[in-house]
Protein backbone atom coordinates (compact mmCIF):
# COMPACT_ATOMS: atom_id res chain seq x y z
CA UNK A 1 0.00 0.00 0.00
CA UNK A 2 1.65 3.87 -1.29
CA UNK A 3 1.80 5.83 2.02
CA UNK A 4 1.50 9.56 0.90
CA UNK A 5 4.15 12.75 1.87
CA UNK A 6 1.12 15.57 1.99
CA UNK A 7 3.50 18.87 1.40
CA UNK A 8 1.92 22.44 2.33
CA UNK A 9 2.77 24.45 -0.38
CA UNK A 10 0.94 27.27 1.03
CA UNK A 11 3.14 27.55 4.03
CA UNK A 12 4.41 30.75 5.09
CA UNK A 13 7.02 29.69 7.51
CA UNK A 14 5.93 31.75 9.76
CA UNK A 15 6.56 35.32 7.99
CA UNK A 16 5.21 37.10 5.64
CA UNK A 17 5.80 36.78 1.76
CA UNK A 18 5.42 39.18 -0.58
CA UNK A 19 2.84 38.26 -3.05
CA UNK A 20 5.31 37.76 -5.99
CA UNK A 21 7.30 35.32 -4.46
CA UNK A 22 7.51 31.86 -4.23
CA UNK A 23 6.23 30.37 -0.82
CA UNK A 24 8.73 28.26 1.87
CA UNK A 25 6.08 25.63 1.53
CA UNK A 26 6.25 25.51 -2.53
CA UNK A 27 10.22 26.13 -2.16
CA UNK A 28 9.77 22.51 0.13
CA UNK A 29 7.59 20.70 -2.24
CA UNK A 30 10.06 21.78 -5.20
CA UNK A 31 12.88 20.39 -2.95
CA UNK A 32 11.32 17.07 -2.65
CA UNK A 33 10.15 16.66 -6.28
CA UNK A 34 13.87 17.32 -7.37
CA UNK A 35 15.30 14.19 -4.91
CA UNK A 36 14.41 10.26 -6.21
CA UNK A 37 11.45 9.11 -4.23
CA UNK A 38 11.72 6.45 -2.19
CA UNK A 39 9.48 3.33 -3.36
CA UNK A 40 5.84 2.93 -2.32
CA UNK A 41 5.91 6.85 -1.30
CA UNK A 42 4.20 9.18 -3.39
CA UNK A 43 4.52 13.11 -2.68
CA UNK A 44 1.57 15.14 -3.08
CA UNK A 45 1.03 18.92 -2.47
CA UNK A 46 -1.53 20.14 -0.37
CA UNK A 47 -2.68 23.49 0.11
CA UNK A 48 -2.64 24.36 4.34
CA UNK A 49 -1.98 21.22 6.74
CA UNK A 50 -3.57 24.30 9.33
CA UNK A 51 0.17 24.10 11.09
CA UNK A 52 0.57 27.80 9.75
CA UNK A 53 2.52 28.96 13.21
CA UNK A 54 4.84 25.89 12.88
CA UNK A 55 5.49 25.95 8.86
CA UNK A 56 6.75 24.30 6.80
CA UNK A 57 5.15 21.47 7.13
CA UNK A 58 4.44 17.71 5.89
CA UNK A 59 2.06 14.70 6.87
CA UNK A 60 2.75 11.34 6.15
CA UNK A 61 -0.22 8.92 5.88
CA UNK A 62 -1.27 5.15 4.73
CA UNK A 63 -4.45 2.98 5.07
CA UNK A 64 -4.17 1.37 8.36
CA UNK A 65 -1.04 3.22 9.50
CA UNK A 66 -0.59 5.84 12.18
CA UNK A 67 -0.37 9.15 10.51
CA UNK A 68 2.22 11.75 11.55
CA UNK A 69 2.53 15.41 10.90
CA UNK A 70 5.94 17.44 11.22
CA UNK A 71 6.74 20.72 11.12
CA UNK A 72 9.48 23.97 11.02
CA UNK A 73 11.24 22.45 7.60
CA UNK A 74 12.72 24.04 5.02
CA UNK A 75 13.91 22.94 1.40
CA UNK A 76 17.58 22.18 3.26
CA UNK A 77 15.31 19.34 5.27
CA UNK A 78 14.13 17.76 1.72
CA UNK A 79 16.99 14.64 2.16
CA UNK A 80 16.20 14.40 5.73
CA UNK A 81 12.04 13.97 5.21
CA UNK A 82 12.19 11.67 2.43
CA UNK A 83 14.72 9.14 4.38
CA UNK A 84 12.47 9.51 7.01
CA UNK A 85 9.30 8.81 4.85
CA UNK A 86 10.73 5.88 3.15
CA UNK A 87 11.36 3.93 6.83
CA UNK A 88 7.57 4.96 7.16
CA UNK A 89 6.82 3.48 4.14
CA UNK A 90 8.31 0.23 5.12
CA UNK A 91 7.11 -0.34 8.18
CA UNK A 92 3.83 -2.56 8.88
CA UNK A 93 1.76 -0.01 10.88
CA UNK A 94 3.63 3.59 10.78
CA UNK A 95 5.66 3.30 14.20
CA UNK A 96 9.06 3.62 13.14
CA UNK A 97 11.69 2.70 15.90
CA UNK A 98 13.06 6.06 17.75
CA UNK A 99 16.54 5.67 17.20
CA UNK A 100 16.11 4.56 13.21
CA UNK A 101 13.96 7.94 12.70
CA UNK A 102 15.94 10.95 11.57
CA UNK A 103 16.42 13.74 14.39
CA UNK A 104 13.83 15.70 12.03
CA UNK A 105 10.98 13.47 13.44
CA UNK A 106 12.23 12.60 16.68
CA UNK A 107 12.19 16.48 17.20
CA UNK A 108 9.64 17.84 15.14
CA UNK A 109 6.33 16.13 15.11
CA UNK A 110 3.86 18.89 15.30
CA UNK A 111 1.07 15.17 15.89
CA UNK A 112 0.28 11.69 15.49
CA UNK A 113 -3.33 10.14 14.51
CA UNK A 114 -3.71 6.45 15.24
CA UNK A 115 -5.13 4.37 11.93
CA UNK A 116 -8.94 3.83 11.75
CA UNK A 117 -8.40 0.22 11.99
CA UNK A 118 -6.55 0.45 15.35
CA UNK A 119 -10.19 0.18 17.27
CA UNK A 120 -13.31 -1.74 15.62
CA UNK A 121 -15.52 0.21 13.97
CA UNK A 122 -18.85 -0.04 16.09
CA UNK B 1 -19.62 5.67 8.94
CA UNK B 2 -18.23 6.76 12.76
CA UNK B 3 -16.37 9.32 13.37
CA UNK B 4 -13.47 8.99 16.01
CA UNK B 5 -12.14 11.25 18.67
CA UNK B 6 -8.57 10.24 20.00
CA UNK B 7 -8.21 11.48 23.45
CA UNK B 8 -4.48 11.59 24.49
CA UNK B 9 -4.88 10.25 28.17
CA UNK B 10 -0.78 10.83 29.44
CA UNK B 11 -0.72 14.29 28.16
CA UNK B 12 0.79 16.71 30.98
CA UNK B 13 -0.60 19.47 29.71
CA UNK B 14 3.29 21.45 29.16
CA UNK B 15 4.10 20.66 33.34
CA UNK B 16 5.03 18.58 35.11
CA UNK B 17 2.68 15.94 37.21
CA UNK B 18 2.97 13.95 40.04
CA UNK B 19 3.03 10.39 39.31
CA UNK B 20 0.20 9.53 41.73
CA UNK B 21 -1.94 12.53 40.69
CA UNK B 22 -4.17 11.86 37.64
CA UNK B 23 -3.05 13.61 34.20
CA UNK B 24 -5.07 16.17 33.21
CA UNK B 25 -4.91 14.44 29.84
CA UNK B 26 -6.65 11.35 31.62
CA UNK B 27 -8.85 14.30 33.24
CA UNK B 28 -10.20 15.19 29.64
CA UNK B 29 -11.10 12.20 28.83
CA UNK B 30 -13.67 11.50 32.44
CA UNK B 31 -15.18 14.59 31.36
CA UNK B 32 -15.82 13.89 27.73
CA UNK B 33 -16.85 10.62 29.16
CA UNK B 34 -18.85 12.04 31.45
CA UNK B 35 -21.23 14.25 28.85
CA UNK B 36 -23.50 12.83 26.49
CA UNK B 37 -21.61 11.37 23.24
CA UNK B 38 -23.06 12.63 19.80
CA UNK B 39 -24.55 10.75 17.42
CA UNK B 40 -22.09 9.21 14.98
CA UNK B 41 -18.93 9.77 17.15
CA UNK B 42 -17.10 7.56 19.43
CA UNK B 43 -14.73 8.54 21.77
CA UNK B 44 -10.88 6.24 22.34
CA UNK B 45 -8.51 6.87 24.84
CA UNK B 46 -5.03 6.90 23.25
CA UNK B 47 -1.40 6.63 24.74
CA UNK B 48 0.51 10.31 23.14
CA UNK B 49 -0.70 11.37 20.05
CA UNK B 50 2.76 13.53 20.15
CA UNK B 51 1.31 16.70 20.60
CA UNK B 52 3.24 17.10 24.16
CA UNK B 53 3.62 20.15 24.15
CA UNK B 54 0.58 21.75 23.00
CA UNK B 55 -1.57 18.79 25.80
CA UNK B 56 -3.83 18.24 25.93
CA UNK B 57 -4.92 16.83 22.70
CA UNK B 58 -7.42 15.24 20.64
CA UNK B 59 -7.60 14.04 17.12
CA UNK B 60 -10.54 13.71 15.08
CA UNK B 61 -10.59 11.25 11.96
CA UNK B 62 -13.22 9.04 9.72
CA UNK B 63 -12.57 7.28 6.76
CA UNK B 64 -12.62 9.41 4.02
CA UNK B 65 -12.45 12.51 5.54
CA UNK B 66 -9.83 15.27 6.77
CA UNK B 67 -8.57 14.39 10.28
CA UNK B 68 -7.79 17.21 12.84
CA UNK B 69 -5.92 17.71 15.78
CA UNK B 70 -6.33 20.26 17.97
CA UNK B 71 -4.68 21.30 21.48
CA UNK B 72 -4.09 23.06 24.62
CA UNK B 73 -7.53 22.29 25.73
CA UNK B 74 -8.45 21.13 29.51
CA UNK B 75 -11.48 19.13 30.95
CA UNK B 76 -13.64 22.67 30.68
CA UNK B 77 -13.52 22.41 27.26
CA UNK B 78 -15.18 19.37 27.11
CA UNK B 79 -18.49 20.09 26.27
CA UNK B 80 -16.93 22.27 22.81
CA UNK B 81 -14.78 19.41 21.97
CA UNK B 82 -18.53 17.88 21.67
CA UNK B 83 -20.11 20.27 20.02
CA UNK B 84 -17.56 20.56 17.02
CA UNK B 85 -16.56 16.87 17.30
CA UNK B 86 -20.96 16.37 16.28
CA UNK B 87 -20.50 18.74 13.24
CA UNK B 88 -17.39 17.05 12.59
CA UNK B 89 -19.44 13.42 12.18
CA UNK B 90 -22.09 15.53 10.37
CA UNK B 91 -20.02 16.63 7.53
CA UNK B 92 -19.53 14.81 4.26
CA UNK B 93 -15.89 14.89 4.31
CA UNK B 94 -14.99 16.69 7.47
CA UNK B 95 -14.48 19.99 6.51
CA UNK B 96 -17.00 22.07 8.73
CA UNK B 97 -17.45 25.66 7.45
CA UNK B 98 -15.52 27.97 9.74
CA UNK B 99 -18.07 30.08 11.15
CA UNK B 100 -19.69 27.18 12.17
CA UNK B 101 -16.66 25.80 14.39
CA UNK B 102 -16.64 26.51 18.16
CA UNK B 103 -13.72 28.84 18.80
CA UNK B 104 -11.51 26.20 19.65
CA UNK B 105 -11.74 24.46 16.73
CA UNK B 106 -10.75 27.66 15.19
CA UNK B 107 -8.36 29.00 16.80
CA UNK B 108 -6.23 26.28 18.00
CA UNK B 109 -5.76 23.54 15.59
CA UNK B 110 -2.47 22.02 15.46
CA UNK B 111 -2.81 20.08 12.04
CA UNK B 112 -4.70 18.64 9.63
CA UNK B 113 -4.47 15.83 7.07
CA UNK B 114 -6.37 14.96 3.98
CA UNK B 115 -8.18 11.80 3.13
CA UNK B 116 -6.63 9.07 1.82
CA UNK B 117 -8.88 8.53 -1.06
CA UNK B 118 -8.68 12.96 -1.77
CA UNK B 119 -6.16 11.73 -4.33
CA UNK B 120 -6.66 7.98 -6.08
CA UNK B 121 -3.46 5.39 -5.37
CA UNK B 122 -1.17 4.73 -7.56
Amino acid sequence: MVATLHVCTTCRRAGEVPEDEIRPGAALHAALEGLDCPEGLRIVPVECLSACTQGCSVALSAPGKWSYVYGRLGPADAATVLEGAALYAQSADGLVPWRARPEIFRKQSLARIPPQALTPEE
